[in-house]
């Protein structure tokens, strides 16, 4: 097999229609270079606390990466056999070469996916590679890659200088002491690596590990958590510690939208009921709502802005979970209804200029008629970017079409890249830009906004907005 | 700030496509100056009654156009600052030239939006402005505008005429006695401007004034309207009356598209229960649906084309509506359902040629899923246009791209305006035939239709279509 | 009336950014002579069977097209006058020359729909006409395609080999004895036309036939199918027979998709209840739930593939399934649930690499949201193509865009005519494959997906994956 050439052409998602790539290029000419403004995602905080080299390719860019196993896993390829851990914490004793081997040999299935892109991304512009990845190319990726690993220039600090990242937030549980962001601080180091308050292991009683989460959150808080009012304030106490360790944003991963606004009396006997582990799913779902109500009275009082990730049915292969556990590529999105389900919050809160609720969806239907309805009339709220399964230049393309003519262009919070991947983060800002920069090339070449305006939004939406949402 | 100049594109919305481009310039010069067509709106008869001056260009542009203050309000601008009325009647005590100021503050969230679309549209076309507007040129716009409003060439009858208005329909309650309408019939001025009878104060039960419509609605036609069979004769009569003032159709604005058939007693009975005050949200529900048969039956008898809104959830702002009341921007979008809701009507209806239900929705997921296969089945069945959160360009794109295969072009009834936003009429027509050109320009463009068969179609849209559907 | 002149360009379907259509020319050229392989569709073995002319235009290109004269019946054209049968078996006097002119004189009601696409391709590419089907040339498409038919050339084998179709699934009832399958086998014909197991009729206990089904399904097998094992046994038989006729697949058109993994006991005591007709809608809704995964255990054991086709509300128009049965193009979709629906199936069976499920829908909101997901996950689930109402170029386009970026391509299927309309085969497969060169031709030119990707693509799509997935 003959290696095929691989490169990164400076006009990629860019439309071919000359008068829309010209006006696309030089959009992106005065966004490329800002820096990165990460607020939300899942990198590892213990990677810049410890600045340790990553051990191999397969450790870097596959084992983490529940975007691409999911997809070598659709088409046959064995967990194991890419060195993908246990539930138990065990692993198949596979050698990360032959691991990579495997995904190189499976390439192909990722045509025309963002992961390709993402990927291509990082083998040319962090390693400079510039071949294609098949099963002939394998091995000197594989070399390339580990052997680059090894060098100061790609420890973790340093890549976060490279790729130009402003601020990055990591996510954590209350039940998270926060050492390594403590580690950060007192490092010295001057990168901006930040938490962000996740409570759902303490919030969702149908979790398997609820009852030691909320005895955990008693122990760390000194409150009483089995009764609501003490609860309550636990929360308060580790949101004012997360926001002293510089968090800015809370976020909720809930299986709907759901937010309830219970009188006291019934909130603290439904709290009762869950902590006694007498509920019903009905009952689970109220609670979480009511939680969702409750967070959303704090962040009116410390500022933290408010995010929820709603409808993922999680862990949806009952075989693999038994066997691999969490996160493992088997979440799948729900039908996921907003305009009644946040209405209770929206009640108490949704006039509230000092609130700020940012919204996500899997459920794309609902852009056009639940969201941007919702965000184009609220002051309160405002829509998170194109998430997981969707953002893909083609997921980018649909949210900016369908959420548009009611909420705008400023109702909306410039891009998340939501992502473990920490290599992929560059390549993810710059679909996001490139994207946002076509959406724009093309209102442009149809006269619909003048070019210095565009230029204006795209910064905006590149570097201003999300600043200004997340409060960075 | 330097002013920008604001000029209208001609091929603004076409494609860049230098193909389709030309494709659609010649299918819209065949267009672009046909009478309009209006069949389905909500300016204010009064105004062709009376004929007097508009106030000022806040008054004109701002204070009416829901779709404008609720992108403001939505980015922390007060309601009380833009001088738009409250629930009490009372309004803030705001000069309008500082309202306007706010407006031109803040003109840059509609960027993208068909609102800056329509207002540019109208800025240029009827007052000559050629610069942006924005916060340095806020002040020359309101004195342009409002001196303007002064000079006959301004006031409503002279801008009908302008706008070569073919037929412009509003739309008034059963209870309204249309006396501006029997005032311009009596004026011997020739402009056609009919009403439509849209009965929902006397048919949603959960209506906060439902009791005293009633009442009214007795007193009007001299039926006893808390018997089953007096309600409807009542509705008969009001019909016939609407009919008598010009009116060729119904309109239904319902929660949902649900429709009932009971058998007279239940109906009766269920009747009885609504009036006594004695209902629950399922028996309100019931109710509507029954009424919506009841109408298409009547449809059959008098010839009045029936159309159906539905799937809105009125005033979701709680505090808002409070302070402010109906029709402030806070109605959002529902998820529909149309093949299991309209099945009891068209059980009875669905057949008969001379009867015609005109569907529109909020919800743009059942275009492709319902609505168009629906409508290229039913004899009965025409579908309206993208409506309100979708008329936009992305909108009508998505509405032609997804019910074009079911349901082709000739089950759809051409463009509604809806709007109350008198000014912006010419340019809501002009988007819409420039973007049925550009769909067409890609038909062509792509070899499925000959270019003179697009011709045809894109004035049948444009022109031939509402008149026929509407019976105009 | 002149005659328009009516030619098939080479380019059609291709973008027309000179760019874009370059590629897709090239790509096309890769893909447009190979073999048409058409795993699932609605044939009539009969005709290959018995190898008979066709009788005329109309019986051939307009009675049996449920697309073409729902489409004529939207517009208030009587089925009678096309000469559809009703459901007594009788049919209204009319001469088939004047059901011809009616359909010719409503032709423009197909602009732009994919019905005018497929049919222009039939007259151009199989009959040589070469003006525009209207009232004007009404009576020489009659003639021309009347006299044709006449000849050899016309008959369905030789129209089989000119179509170059490399085999062909037809779809029968488990009661059908297969007898034209046999007489093709025996007949010594080449053509390979082989059968796919449909269910349906002895699945669905609210099929009007069903007890009769039930009782000719245990004459056919021997089996006492009014107990539970029996039944399960009859499938298992039937099966085999239909495999040994060729059959590599299995068909089920259900309401929902709603699977069920009931105990046997409980399984036992529901057929039971089927069996004496003593069941309510959601007892039918779980029997039909607990057949399916039935289905796939018999799949996993006789490798017959499993294909899914939810979400048909049939037989909506009351007043016509009275007068002309089934099938008259009154089946409207609906909103359709995958990911709760099929779990119970999914755990039994989702992680076997031997079983293979095909899932389809009429609900496009599913494609990114549930299907695109559960695809790109389980290695048991392939996506068939845009289906049914949303096989139009558009349609096609939405699939791809909405199943890319989670399912990639690996995990579809290539493409499906699904027709009974012989002579439209390949017109559709040529839409088939132009949309998905289209589709790679923007993704090549904007830098995507190199074009030698591009063009391995293009043949796995045509050629190569439906041949794998349907292990033909």
């Amino acid at each position: 097999m003959n290696a095929k050439p691989l490169h990164l052409d400076e006009n990629r998602l860019f439309p071919s229609d000359p008068v829309q790539r010209g006006i696309a290029r030089r959009l992106y000419a005065q966004v490329a270079r800002l820096p990165i403004v990460s607020p939300h995602g899942h990198t590892d905080p213990a990677w810049f606390a410890e600045d340790a080299p990553f051990a191999d390719a397969t450790e870097l860019l596959l084992v983490p990466d529940h975007y691409v196993f999911r997809m070598l896993y659709s088409q046959g390829v064995d967990l194991d056999a890419l060195g993908i851990p246990r539930a138990d914490g065990s692993r198949a004793a596979v050698d990360p070469r032959a691991a990579w081997r495997a995904f190189a040999e499976h390439y192909h299935l990722f045509r025309g996916t963002p992961s390709s892109m993402w990927l291509n991304h990082v083998f040319v512009d962090v390693f400079g590679l510039d071949v294609r990845l098949d099963a002939g190319s394998a091995d000197r990726y594989y070399d390339t890659i580990t052997a680059a690993l090894q060098t100061p220039a790609f420890r973790p600090r340093a890549l976060f200088e490279r790729f130009n990242i402003e601020v990055i937030a990591t996510t954590e549980s209350p039940l998270d002491e926060l050492r390594h962001h403590a580690a950060i601080r007192d490092s010295g180091w001057k990168g901006r690596v930040i938490t962000a308050y996740r409570p759902d292991p303490v919030v969702d009683p149908e979790h398997e590990r609820f009852p030691d989460a909320l005895r955990r959150f008693g122990e760390l808080t000194g409150e009483d958590v089995h009764d609501w009012d003490g609860y309550l304030r636990a929360h308060r106490q580790r949101r004012a510690f997360f926001a002293s360790m510089g968090a800015t944003s809370t976020d909720h991963g809930h299986p709907s939208c759901a937010t309830a606004d219970l009188p006291p009396a019934q909130a603290r006997a439904l709290f009762a009921k869950i902590v006694r582990g007498d509920f019903d799913a009905a009952e689970a779902e109220l609670f979480r709502a009511q939680v969702l109500t409750e967070m959303a009275a704090m962040s009116l009082d410390d500022g933290l802005v408010m995010q929820i990730h709603p409808g993922c049915f999680r862990n949806h292969n009952r075989g693999l979970f038994a066997r691999y556990g969490r996160d493992k590529g088997a979440d799948i999105p729900l039908r996921t209804e907003y305009v009644q389900a946040l209405k209770p919050l929206l009640d108490r809160f949704g006039n509230e200029p000092a609130f700020k609720l940012i919204l996500f969806t899997l459920d794309e239907s609902t852009y056009s008629r639940e969201l941007a309805p919702l965000a184009g009339h609220y002051p309160s709220l405002l829509l998170g970017p194109a998430w997981w399964f969707h953002d893909a230049p083609e997921g980018m393309w649909r949210f900016r079409e369908q959420t548009l003519s009611s909420a705008g262009f400023y109702n909306t919070v410039g891009f998340n890249d939501d992502t473990r991947a920490f290599l992929s983060i560059p390549a993810r800002h710059d679909v996001a830009r490139r994207i946002d920069c076509a959406v724009l090339a093309k209102l442009v070449a149809e006269h619909r906004l003048d070019e210095d305006e565009a230029a204006e939004v795209a910064v905006d939406l590149a570097y201003r907005l999300p600043k200004r949402a997340y409060r960075l």
